[in-house]
This record gives C-alpha cells, sequence and structure tokens, in this order.
C-alpha cells in the first residue's frame, strides 16, 4: 500500500499548526484541570464575566464559535457543577439566561493566576510575538470570512479583539 | 459587579490566539463535512495511512495529542461508519489493531482534495508564512516540553515534523 500522500504547501502548514494547537491546548487543559476547570468552561465563564448584555446559550455559542448544542450540553454540565445558574427570561420565555455563580467567580479568579501555558509565549523573540499577533488577526478575519461564506447564521461577534 | 478581568499581555494573547483557532476549526469542521468527515477523524485516517508500523489505539492518542478514552470512542464510532476496522492483536491479545478501509481511503483521497480552510494561510505575505512555520515550531516544542512536566507519560511521538 502506498504510504505517502501528497500534499500541498498550505495544506502541509495547517497540520503542523493543527498539531501545535493540540499539544499546546492539551498542556492547556492539563493546567487548568489542577483548578479544576478545562478550556470550553473556561471559555463560558470569561464570557459571562466580561459580557454587558444577558447570555444566552446561543449567543455564548456565537462567541465561543461552537455549536449552539455543544455549548447547551457545556452549560447543562457547568450548572450541576455549581459554576452557573440557568434561568427562564421573563420576557421571552423559550430564552434561557445564563449567570456566573459565586464558585464560578472563585475559578475565574484561580483561571487568571493560572498561566504557565500562555507564558509558552516567552519563548518567542519580540518580533516573533509582535508577528503573531498580525498573523493571528488575518487569520482571524479570514476564518470568520469563510465561515460567512459556509454557513447561513454569521458568527458575527467578535469576542477578544 | 466588576466587569472588568485583568489578564497578562500572555494571557491575553493567549486567548486571541485560543480564538482564532476555534473560528478555524469551526470553518475546517464545516469544509470536511462536506466530504462526510471532521478534524479528529481526518486525523485518525491521516495516522493510519502514514503509519509504518501497526496502530492501536494508544498511539494513536499519543500522535494526536488527545486523551486515550477520547480517542477509543473516536475509533469505535469511525468502525460503526466503515472508516476503518479493529482487529485484536494475535501476539498481545489486549493490544486492538487498527486499520484503514476501502471506505476510510476514499474518504482521505477527498481529504487531500479538500484545502479551501488551509488556503486561507495565503491571506499572508511570503514573510509572515516563514515567522508562522518558525512560530508554529517553537512554540510545538515548548508545548511537548510542558506535557513532559505535567504528566507522567510522555507524548514523545512527534507526527508531523
Amino acid at each position: 500500500m502506498d504510504k505517502t500522500l501528497k500534499l500541498t504547501d498550505n495544506h502541509a502548514a495547517w497540520l503542523r499548526l493543527e498539531t501545535m494547537i493540540a499539544v499546546m491546548e492539551r498542556s492547556r487543559n492539563l493546567e487548568l484541570a489542577r483548578i479544576g476547570t478545562n478550556i470550553p468552561q473556561a471559555s463560558v465563564l470569561y464570557c459571562l464575566k466580561i459580557s454587558k448584555d444577558p447570555m444566552t446559550p446561543m449567543r455564548l455559542a456565537r462567541m465561543m464559535h461552537k455549536q449552539p448544542h455543544t455549548v447547551s450540553a457545556l452549560v447543562h454540565r457547568m450548572e450541576a457543577q455549581g459554576l452557573v445558574t440557568t434561568k427562564k427570561d421573563m420576557k421571552r420565555k423559550n430564552w434561557l439566561r445564563v449567570s456566573l455563580t459565586k464558585k464560578g467567580e472563585e475559578v475565574l479568579k484561580k483561571w487568571v493566576k493560572s498561566t504557565q501555558v500562555p507564558d509558552a509565549l516567552n519563548c518567542l523573540s519580540e518580533q516573533e510575538r509582535e508577528m503573531l499577533y498580525t498573523i493571528t488577526r488575518k487569520l482571524h478575519a479570514k476564518g470568520l470570512e469563510l465561515l460567512r461564506q459556509m454557513q447561513r447564521d454569521p458568527y458575527s461577534e467578535p469576542l477578544f479583539w
């Protein structure tokens, strides 16, 4: 059986990126496990913390660029763990409002101090860090453009810019 | 309630990276859905294709930097879809050997040609692409170092380098 696969330069670069991200996310999840959380949960807590408007699972899904059913399941697990509460919206009965609990706030405080994996960025030179900022911005914008092409429901709510 | 959270520069850069990756992965999964697969499944198929040695779920987990139970569940779903087969190893009865099926090979052929999202890298200049290569290598190496510190079972099998 032929073991080779001809990949384009872009495809090969993309795979290297995917692999690096898998390694970094695995270490980030191990770091966050020490404070009893993980990357998706911390994203939910952070979105709830910084949002000025009431948060619904659908809005969370848009901010996190995840599928709504994935985020609904996540929110329900987090509610069972006491990190968030959900409440039916008084005006729109089919809307669920998600809020941070005191326990969620406590985890978030520990998360702010857990920076071992983010501090891996210190291995880059000043020039590389600046370039990473530019590259991340460009790819983020390009990714949003691709999403708009690929699906009807636009993911139009930028989170961290 | 105080809506601000003081994050370090590294932490903020890390969040931007996480968000960009979420957007790109979401579009990549939408692209791969057209050919009936997704990122984790395609990783399994690719690992099986390029591996010279028999593959077990444990080895797959190491190559993909995922948790063994996650990969076992993934392999069983893929077997149900006819993309891979599993067989008990004749020598080591507690080992499972995973192999590509003809259907898996067909998906892989389509995957090789599905490069809309990887081609997003074309939005970068030549200099930025070279820098991305360097940055990815550095962060990959740093991530492996962090994993070795954080867990006993070393993730020592580099995949795409």
